[in-house]
């Protein structure tokens, strides 16, 4: 149970409000690279942060990310023509760069030097593996680029999509670390999805519904432990790193790619959802890949055209209460992206955390609250760079393991949480 | 007219507000039966005095209604399970009972007694007739089960439909105590609909536009009388029981069967209409039982899957102007519950009644709101139980009568207006 | 860049606003005459000035425009029925003649004076030309009615409609005074639109993207010259009048007829445009008719029932990324209004003015707001009556002339910016 307070302060994320300012120091993702296709292609609005931008690739490949509207009277540059190294607003030809920089206001005489002055808030736009990256926050403080394994694999190796989830950002991300609703929520998945199903992990996850939790510190958030009983006295790990502010992966199963969301808040009633799928060694088989277009594994089938999910809250997820009562679906729902987007949507824009009760089964959320808050204010009050934002921190891995009961997770899988390259992962 | 004040009083029934604390005094309607036809049906979505509840009928044919989110982490139980005596959430198997106590966690151990003391807020669900009836106030003070005479006669003598209106819970019921507008707004219906058509009586209200009308009081609340002048120096009495906080019966019209209903709130802005019609002793024909399914009478005809009318807001209730003009309806909206509906929520979704003019003929409503003040008051004041929370102050009955000049009609009709298991209605 | 309280003061018109008090001073449109076609048919819900009035036409021709909620209890007399002289609302029959005065309330005895002292609040509706004007202001300063030209030609030689916009009035009508964008926005429309192109005077507009703008004083607004470079020494001016509050004329182009704009605030977040094409001195052809009805010039085709443009802001107005690129449509939008329409509504409701930066090509906008916001606040200090009230301010024309550099504009065109009758306009 949160208070009021402290609940608004961990899903606020405006600028200026604490959460919005630790969000401000990392990288996080604007767009995927897809979304820009090629130069001078048509320009893309997109909202981060609560902030209303406007995203293009120049006639030079060059990527921007700036204010949304025109400096001069606020038209949006949606209906700009994006041509000729510049996006020019459609209304009286004002010009600007991939900076925000305004290079032309034609009505100004030729030695004007009025357009110089004329600059939009901008931010940089950064295209690393599927996404494109932008840091909204202080220059002098951006940190170097991201390390994050899934965006430096080769192109073979990895499938990336977004979805909108109708809630704030932070109920998604406490769905991400919490492991223990697979077995519920997920347990039709776990015996039919194409990129779930047949690993020998799965009869745990299915045999012991009572996961008994370990939290241990990571440099840049959280590894979270999922204990459960294996044969001859071992224990089955799972073992789910969270990097601050909202990076997760899911620990593996079998040879099966390994899953990962990047949860990005749109205002404080919505969020990107960045979803992708890696495997470390080896590209991904024609078959996996259309199971991820498919909206298979952590993926969702989109509305054409848009990144709303064909199941969402308008339709009740197409919940189906005969599949839902065969056992198909453990909540009727099809899909385990909607799965989790339908109850986290379920309980309202921003959940009220202040009637909750929580068990420990969520000590992963617990942990995570407590280091967002506690960096977040003391970014606030004395200006320290929170954990995460160095790129170091980004090089780790999930896990899935078989241990004798004695060893501890986090010693025992040093190596394996440790995301090094052409390693294959630790799974099962 | 009425003070801004006083109009919030009357018109806003969430959880500790006057009106909604009176409103908790009272068995209300929940839902249909038929909205919950067999044991572990799905369970649905209730919204009720503002509150958001979940109802469901568990394995043993138990029902419950209780808090929609689950007391864990907030997800909607309407995602639940409902299997094996209790509603499960599909996020991570908490088992709630139709008393909304929990019964089971998952996470927690063998012995652990945690989920004992883990319980929703649930109000008692019961069903009388064709309706689920609840309780949502204190339970020391929950009277005996309510006495309707229409949820007490053979199902074969009876038919109930609900529908969603869009305005405050007033200006329904006041459309419902307010015999004058029939005349009017309803003067089509009274030729042509196969529910109301033929009664003698119909062509006093046809003849005699200016009604008097003399208010008396009941033990639940008030008996209002509309006199319209008759032949041979008679009057013809229509007389509809208003029973607190929201239950009225329209007069009836020859041998045609009594209609009903009972309006309650949503929250302030929408309403439930649960629309009935009876007969005291006889079955309902096929023929009129189909009318009441195709909306004739004062029943609806809503979109499958739903209790929204076909013909509402959003399509400006498929008004007629040539319907209008040919006199067929006289506001061009066909059906008489739509063309109350039409207008109640013309009004917007709550009138402001500092605006209005009342006039004599709306005496029954003046003295409702009178009522419904004083008893509000004298609960938050002083404790007082309101009219009609006492299951004797129901068996009443709506009468019409032709009487000579001189008599009382309440005296008159003192036998007329109570409802005896057996006893043909008074009708004209 | 205006302060915040100086954007609430000239965007805000609700009753009581001082904005809405100047409008109030005006005769303005309240709708076009073919929506009250003929005696006794359907009444029309008309919101100005947020104001929620009805319009209707009695059976002997009278217009009226009135409350639109009944005085009894607040239904809406948009059901009511239009017979017999007067408006009946269909909930009680009380019945409304064209000033608003209550003529009959049916439940009153005969002898009763009680509906002489009921009365909606009431305005004039009065047609001249296509258009029903109305007046919402006090009656003892009411003024003379309108006398813009387009509504005193022969219904031959003009054409009008009507267009709902999503945005506030004063960002819709800011587009109309500025000149400057066409060069831009409407570049394509110059060469292809059948009311725009072949006039001599276009390759001036294209050749010339640096307009100079010169700002003189009307007695009812302003003139807006705008001009740019034309041959032999010579300037080519296109002169705009702009009588307030929210009158334009765009300048002719060779014989095509001459488009003008009524913008009129329905609340604080949308408005009616109503445009016309009228021709000084000879009648429309049927081809240009057709156009205007196919919304070519500055019209819109419309939802048939209703006055939302086709191309609207849901459908991001049906916008063409080829066709912009191709150079088809300058912005990718179709038509001249719609192209106005979406940069307009795309700065939000109403834009905010804090961070705008204008430049002398905005001087036009800029003298208006002075000049609106002057007269706002000496009608508000000192009842003095603004400028454009007096009908002899209305007798004005826009223009589009060659004059050698020397000349002033306005000395030049003292002859030309004034409406004559069967005087041929100046255009080239």
């Amino acid at each position: 149970m949160l208070r009021r307070e402290l609940n608004e302060l961990l899903t606020q994320t405006g600028p200026g409000t604490p959460m919005g300012e630790l969000f401000r120091q990392y990288w996080i993702p604007a767009l995927l690279a897809e979304e820009l296709p090629e130069d001078d292609c048509a320009p893309v609005r997109v909202k981060i942060l609560s902030e209303r931008l406007i995203a293009f690739r120049d006639s030079h490949g060059r990527y921007g990310l700036m204010d949304e509207f025109c400096a001069h009277r606020g038209a949006s540059l949606w209906f700009g023509r994006n041509e000729e190294g510049g996006l020019r607003c459609s209304y009286h030809g004002w010009k600007y760069d991939v900076t925000g920089q305004c290079v032309e206001v034609p009505s100004e005489p030729e030695n004007s030097t009025f357009c110089a002055n004329v600059k939009l808030t901008s931010y940089p736009l950064v295209r690393i593996g599927d996404i494109l990256w932008t840091h909204l926050g202080d220059p002098a403080r951006r940190p170097e680029p991201p390390e994050y394994e899934f965006i430096h694999v080769s192109p073979e190796q990895v499938y990336t999509s977004k979805r909108w989830q109708e809630s704030n950002w932070l109920q998604a991300l406490e769905g991400g670390i919490d492991s223990s609703h697979v077995t519920w929520l997920h347990s039709g998945a776990l015996k039919s999805d194409p990129l779930f199903k047949g690993a020998r992990g799965n009869q745990y996850n299915v045999n012991d519904l009572k996961p008994f939790f370990e939290v241990a510190e990571a440099d840049g958030g959280l590894f979270v432990g999922a204990r459960r009983n294996a044969e001859d006295g071992n224990y089955y790990w799972r073992i789910t790193p969270w990097i601050m502010p909202s990076f997760t992966l899911v620990p593996p199963r079998g040879d099966h790619p390994v899953h990962g969301h990047f949860w990005v808040p749109i205002d404080d009633e919505n969020c990107w959802v960045y979803t992708w799928d890696y495997h470390p060694t080896r590209p991904l088989t024609g078959a996996e890949r259309s199971a991820m277009m498919a909206g298979f594994g952590v993926h969702s089938e989109n509305i054409p055209g848009t990144y709303r999910p064909v199941q969402n809250k308008d339709n009740d997820y197409l919940m189906d209460r005969e599949a839902q009562r065969r056992g198909e679906h453990y909540s009727g729902v099809k899909g385990i992206a909607i799965q989790d987007a339908s109850l986290q949507e379920s309980m309202g824009p921003v959940v009220d955390r202040t009637k909750e009760r929580l068990v420990p089964a969520d000590s992963g959320i617990i942990k995570a609250r407590q280091k967002l808050r506690k960096a977040a204010l003391a970014l606030r009050d004395a200006g320290t760079t929170p954990p995460g934002v160095d790129p170091a921190h980004h090089r780790v891995r999930s896990a899935a393991v078989v241990l004798p009961r004695e060893e501890s997770f986090l010693e025992a899988c040093a190596d394996a949480v440790r995301a090094t390259a052409g390693v294959p992962h630790a799974t099962i």
